[in-house]
């Protein structure tokens, strides 16, 4: 059994991975740190947990989390990552940061997005946590980055497309629509229920912070750098997201090269699933689970390609993906507690 | 591994036996049936689950249904069960009915609020599944008809003080609300979004069918006939129910006695969870598990006793409850494959 | 033209009473306070009033206040309320306080319950402000207690059965449903999105405030001291109460003299619709409107009758009920400025 | 005073076009037809309406529409209209139509996405009833096609960019989601509160019927034939649209000349209201209201201009902006009817 901490864990992430790694067959939670909550009974904060759990929150200390574990996962804000990552890979651990600390291979661009960064030669060498793009390296990476909500559904998306050099690159936009767990669970007028309730909006609209970490991996993916636009808004709704990604066809990507370049990018993959021809997918198809569902249409009017890619973004945008990329890391089978059917309705 | 088929499993009491039965480790589902999608994919009709299942829709015949099952459960409407679960039984296979038309001890009693009963002398020997009352009848019932939602919640609440007589019976109220999906998958103006959206109310005041099936528990536990007002209202969201139950308490009835009625009540009762002292519980805290969390405030300015009870009206209030008759029934552990943490947000 | 201040008007029920003002042929909005927002504009901090109102938001100090108006409008919270309004008493204007600091005709009452009362002689002397029980000293008063929001949909649900001595008095159970906007705009946890949305619950169950206000107009209409069961819940909605009042009925308490009572009660009432027999009222059918749409059933199994009544909990229950009792007390029609239809859906 | 007949009242549009005149200074309704309530009082089809409207549900027959009426709104399917609006006109009244059948010059477009045309000739005179496009044309005219309410948002938001030949036409792409008014009052499983709950989804992409709509608008306002990407979806709310519209900006298409071509083009539009800065619209501001809040970003890493555009799509997007014509064709003021604030929350 894998024996499992996790770094600020009273939140909604923090949450998810709770409730994912109770029901991993080879993965054992020891340890949760919480700041805020220090002393509390998790079942006593989350009493949906009643019964399941009778760890207590901690000191977010690394000499704590890193006592009875191998694997740590840091749930914690931006720049607070980084200032507990390092002394957890010192103490022999493996980690998986759920913040945008790591995800970044060029320190410049986090820099110019986030704030100045503590540990840059480490971010450097942490490999970015999307399963379907980097899984070997995964496997051999004793820090992951694990990917953003909004990336992670845009990426998978986009990538059999770049991949195969189906699209101009320099055309591709993506529109996304999150639920408000997103947002995190701290209490704002943003995300108190009647601004929320048939208050549909975009926000951060041409400056979200997911921008560069959605470039730099469509870059890579494409062979050179990737310049999009990307805007989000906030759904009515708890939990999930849908992307919508236009893209321009180069000339020659037809339909059948688009379909097959989506088949065969994603045929190993356990936790991408191709819609039937015809389907447009739900973000409630996907709900509690680690898939992303996506379908596409080209349009023969425009000679554009439209995706759309779904996925919960509390499990595949966080913590699911999170859980993955530790199975990966520790030589689990990839799917590992990761596979229970998804919630309807 | 007991095998496992299921008649009328199109429905959102149908998915959640899916949802369930996949993630069981002692049961393996080998049939679906449904008139309405005879043919058809489950992963197609329902893209959750495109992965998971490879079944196809069959017709709900008998000799189909029992081909390759221990256990049948019976997810049809009212009338149509009758029609159906003796052919079943007499092929041998245990039953579980979630229908009203196996939950009455008196056929009169059904006759007077649904329709003529087809199998009177049949319905007089299934047992109520709801094991916190009657765990031994069920581990030895060929037939077990499954309680209604509203019923689970309103007489697990009421149970302990009725056991012990330390309410009095004839000021009995149940005031309960239900998320949508209670009124089932069927395409209605009154589960239009719009019309549900914003718009809470109460239906079928005074004459609902659930109200014959409460009193008959309510009546056994008290160990005489108990009449009972049920309200049902129609809350804005999809899963859940809440029920508030009053009554006045019994001389000598203090609110230590109360306490202890409880706790010795549910005391090895592994899907009733008592609040802590304090604490409300919300539906969310019991979504998409079997659990029943209750708490009770006695009032001493009126002399009565408020209980609030919360499940999930397609786990607890139905699928998950059929699941854990089936575990009794088969000789498994009760909590076989209902122990997932519940879903938050 | 009635000139009206409003002091507290950046909250949900300060907005209602301005959209309501906006629309009133005989009312203008001359001043709008808020110690929060001041200097700011009423459309920047609220955009949906862009081009309807050019007012800043200025100090909650009396002067202003009554510099330019004939009414005031106090939408403080209890205890603000009572350090304002009578300054503005004195300074020769009528006042609505939306707090519950003016409810009270017994002091001790109100300090039970609450907080010492600074001007328990001021309070013993304000109208009670439900036009259907007390019009006449309405229009005489300077001062108005305007009701809470329960207390409304309760009062206007059980008033024709008290007056009538239908009902046994010590019977009576409220059980109460409300959307979010009664807890306020203050950003709290109670209120985030995820944790409201899916999550139904009880809340303050035998301790909430609204209880002694409930029991003093009841016992005002009985002739003698009442002594109810009150329990709020929350709904996963913006806007709307409703509640199911439960009473045993007296000897003699036929159907028909019931429904004679609320006809009668009723009779000229412009703002209680008495829903056609056999019909429900939802709360989306009076939504944005000053409507208290009820219905009811006499239940021969049990000799009880249920009322249930809906309001907006803004609109009845705060704002639009203020702005009726401004035009009481300014001789204007019951009416002028709330009939718009409610909003559908 | 104008008198007003409603064919096809008993939908979600109707209902919206009732509430509106009932409000209207100098319009009075004196007649309502649906085929599906023929018979059925008004107030008692919509509980809502009791106290305000004593119409009965008549035949839908022109000689009736049109016994007291100066104008007839047809809120009928597409084809019913035209099966029904030729007869209208031919009795002297002036038709605003809120289908799709009058809003095409070009039959052939109409024919290319719909069916065919029965009235060709009629359909090319009729003006398409945006007022900031065309508010000359339509006081004149005797029919107008109501728009649609996705080309409403997305046009208004597209305007003045392509009458100053600020993009680049064949770049612009519309990404749209609507709540689910939008999808009308029939029930289907589409609009199953359970289904649309935590349930958001693309649908009809790149063959959705109101694409040649805007097409043919936007080509108006470029002076040239437009194609564009138009991508619905379905929010889970009752109300509202919010189009993201994405465009390349010509050569020279400065910031500042962004913001003066929005400026100018709305400069007097009482019905299109420009964000403050940094501002960015959400549903709710303008729900209930005819109001089209607009926002731009100009970015210029992509070199590209996002627009967002929100509308009530019952008000604006239909009922609201139907009165508006009806409004400019009657000689009325443009606003007549339609400045009550927007509803919040």
């Amino acid at each position: 059994m894998i024996r499992v901490a996790i770094a600020g864990a009273s939140g909604y992430t923090g949450f998810e991975l709770i409730r994912i790694l109770m029901q991993h067959p080879e993965a054992r939670l020891t340890t949760i740190t919480s700041r805020a909550q220090l002393g509390q009974r998790l079942d006593s904060f989350y009493p949906a947990l009643k019964g399941h759990c009778g760890l207590v929150f901690q000191e977010p200390d690394p000499a704590i989390l890193t006592r009875d574990a191998d694997v740590v996962f840091t749930a914690l804000p931006h720049q607070a990552a980084m200032d507990t990552v390092p002394a957890l890979l010192d103490r022999g651990v493996k980690v998986v940061d759920l913040s945008a600390d790591y995800r970044f291979r060029d320190p410049a661009v986090y820099e110019a997005w986030y704030q100045p960064h503590k540990t840059p030669e480490l971010s450097a060498r942490a490999v970015y946590g999307l399963p379907e793009a980097y899984r070997d390296e995964i496997r051999r990476a004793p820090l992951v980055g694990n990917p953003g909500c909004y990336p992670t559904s845009i990426i998978l998306g986009a990538a059999p497309l770049l991949r195969n050099a189906l699209i101009r690159p320099e055309t591709l936009i993506a529109d996304s629509k999150s639920g408000v767990s997103g947002a995190g669970r701290g209490a704002t007028l943003a995300v108190h229920f009647c601004e929320v309730n048939e208050g549909f909006k975009a926000y951060k609209v041409g400056d979200h912070r997911h921008t560069p970490e959605i470039e730099q991996e469509l870059g890579r993916l494409a062979g050179k750098p990737v310049t999009i636009n990307f805007t989000p808004h906030l759904v009515p709704m708890s939990r999930g997201i849908l992307s919508t990604v236009y893209a321009t066809l180069e000339d020659g990507a037809t339909p059948e090269r688009v379909d097959e370049a989506f088949e065969s990018f994603y045929g190993d993959a356990p936790f991408v699933r191709l819609c039937e021809k015809g389907a447009m997918p739900s973000t409630l198809q996907v709900r509690g689970s680690n898939y992303c569902d996506i379908c596409w249409r080209v349009d023969p009017r425009t000679g554009r390609v439209i995706v759309v890619s779904v996925i919960d973004n509390l499990t595949r945008g966080a913590s699911g993906q999170a859980v993955c990329n530790m199975n990966l890391m520790c030589g689990l089978a990839e799917t590992a507690g990761l596979l229970a059917p998804p919630w309807q309705p």
